[in-house]
């Protein structure tokens, strides 16, 4: 593999000393890209997008030839796992993501096998392979995966959710049904991450988007334990590097103290949480990632930069913040506004490394 | 009126002495109960039943006929004020609520009446008057409003939302014109709210169930604050009883230390945050409201009497707590299960107050 010529972002992750605060954005390469649309809409659907190692690479490296971003992100989707457990997903026009076989019983659980990430998940392996080339050593490609519980509303409700009452259901009433499929899934998302970091991808993060719809004791038992689980089950160097892991559970800004515990390099923080305040909360156990309100984006160029500003300050001086979005940036940002982010972060963070 | 014959719900929202924690549950009166789904089909529908005060009064009574809860809380709906203002609110059946204007410029706003809570919401006051009259002191009865923030997300996307595109690219933007909107909006709801508390309502909660999807910052300007205005703006005693009044910000669990200093008696949690935490938090300030997640209401009556005695253990001795849901209680909810808890709550309580 080509030598890496910019890993500001690996080296925050892991609070070595960088020049100026790394940037990426979550869903970077996304539907506020024209060329992305233009992409997709030659491969005729989301999954024929994420099926296509040559598109994936070509919708993953969109955003960097616009912005000048310090990571890239594969291109896939969070629900990849389940999709090789053989449950059909498929995407409905303004509904999100939807299952064709729901789990329910414990017979559905124990039926669901651990998918083969060669054999079951070899396009995604593919797209690895394919974006590391194409990169050629620019920046570090971030491999991906959805958390157990994540991954568990959506096949137990069969989609998107608002107040879980299925899944939920099974936690109050059948825990040790629930315990076996999120230790499943877990089981597979070592496998599934694994592959990614044999096949290129230099760090990974653990997408926990439903994590913060449960009490604090809850969160601990049925999403951060397995989360616990996948973190010490991966491979953790490659290409004599060592492969950061990255734990986001949207909502969680509660919880930072105990998540600073589960075996993660670096937390991600949604916006709601004070960087100050979280850094002051971890202390010197992880780096963050974070946590501008994608809507920022929606304000003028010095809203932004007065946004960013303050961010930097908030986190202050030293290495271990990758500046990010709190959340996926919006399908109607303009991408003028993202590079004046993206911008910023560089211009402005200088002063925090010297 | 009648003398109050159970003064718990009022005593524990001042820290006064109490036998047993008082409950009650958000949305209590709602579409569990076979009996209100009688009662709204013969209304029609839902802003039907909202606007005869007979039929409000019968489904603000029913759930009290089957538990023995410690307060009524007015049946109607938080978007009665912007309805009030012109906008025109109704219900697409799966959709949730709509307004027939929406508001997007600053001349949108400048058009905006001040509703007259007599003239243009009698029909809230007479639902008030009657269930006063029906309860006839048996508990108390709390009146509401949503927040201005809140109220003003609905008025600007037109319906719910999943970003608040609009809204918070007001704020990012045009935000002068966002504060004229806030403003305007507490205004309105301070003369709302006095004239519930004229008309009879004993307590009062202000509901923001969108403030969560705020930075910290931004909770204090553009929701926090506004908030603060109302309770400054209220009539704090009726009947010779203080009024008190509950500020429910759902995903606020953050910000309870600003909260509590922001002149309400007590605050509402939702189950993401620990309510011994938040004891430990706030301090003497203010009195707690919750917290279980209504989901547990789908595990075993075992299962809703452990949490409901996590909850009484967490909170801990003395007066200040008022047992309630995290957020409304579900739909799919067996209103036996509901019982389970609203007797769990007196039963297992009576040791924390001796």
């Amino acid at each position: 593999m080509s030598e890496l010529k910019n890993d500001r972002f690996l080296r925050a992750l892991l609070k070595e000393p960088v020049d100026v605060t790394p940037v990426w954005m979550m869903r970077q390469a996304g539907r506020y890209l024209p060329e992305y649309r233009a992409t997709r809409a030659r491969a005729g659907d989301f999954m024929g997008l994420c099926g296509n190692p040559e598109l994936a690479c070509e919708v993953t490296l969109q955003p960097l030839e616009r912005f000048p971003l310090d990571a890239a992100i594969l291109f896939s989707d969070i629900l990849t796992v389940p999709d090789a457990m053989g449950l059909g997903l498929y995407f409905e026009t303004g509904e999100g993501p939807r299952f064709k076989k729901i789990v329910r019983t414990e017979a559905d659980v124990d039926s669901l096998p651990i998918p083969d990430p060669q054999a079951d998940l070899g396009y995604v392996m593919d797209a690895v392979k394919t974006i590391r080339r194409e990169l050629n050593g620019r920046v570090p490609l971030i491999g991906f995966s959805g958390s157990p519980w994540t991954l568990a509303t959506y096949m137990i409700e069969g989609g998107s959710s608002k107040d879980f009452r299925h899944i939920k259901g099974m936690m109050y009433s059948e825990p040790a049904t629930l315990h076996k499929l999120l230790d499943k899934l877990a089981d597979s998302v070592i496998l599934y991450l694994n592959e990614q970091i044999r096949s290129g991808a230099q760090a990974v993060q653990i997408f926990d988007t439903w994590g913060g719809a449960l009490s604090g004791l809850m969160y601990l038992e049925f999403s951060l334990k397995y989360m616990q689980k996948i973190a010490s089950g991966l491979i953790r160097e490659s290409e004599g590097r060592k492969v950061p892991v990255i734990m986001f559970t949207k909502n969680g800004g509660q919880w930072l103290e105990v998540m600073a515990d589960a075996g993660a390099d670096a937390l991600g923080l949604d916006w709601t949480t004070d960087i100050g305040d979280a850094r002051r909360r971890v202390g010197d156990k992880v780096s963050l990632q974070g946590n501008m309100d994608p809507s920022v984006l929606y304000g003028t160029p010095a809203r932004i930069r007065e946004e960013v500003a303050r961010i930097l300050e908030g986190y202050g001086a030293g290495s271990g913040h990758v500046m990010n979005l709190g959340h996926g940036i919006h399908q109607f940002a303009d991408p003028e506004r993202a590079k004046v982010f993206v911008e910023a972060v560089h211009e402005l963070s200088a002063t925090y490394h010297s």
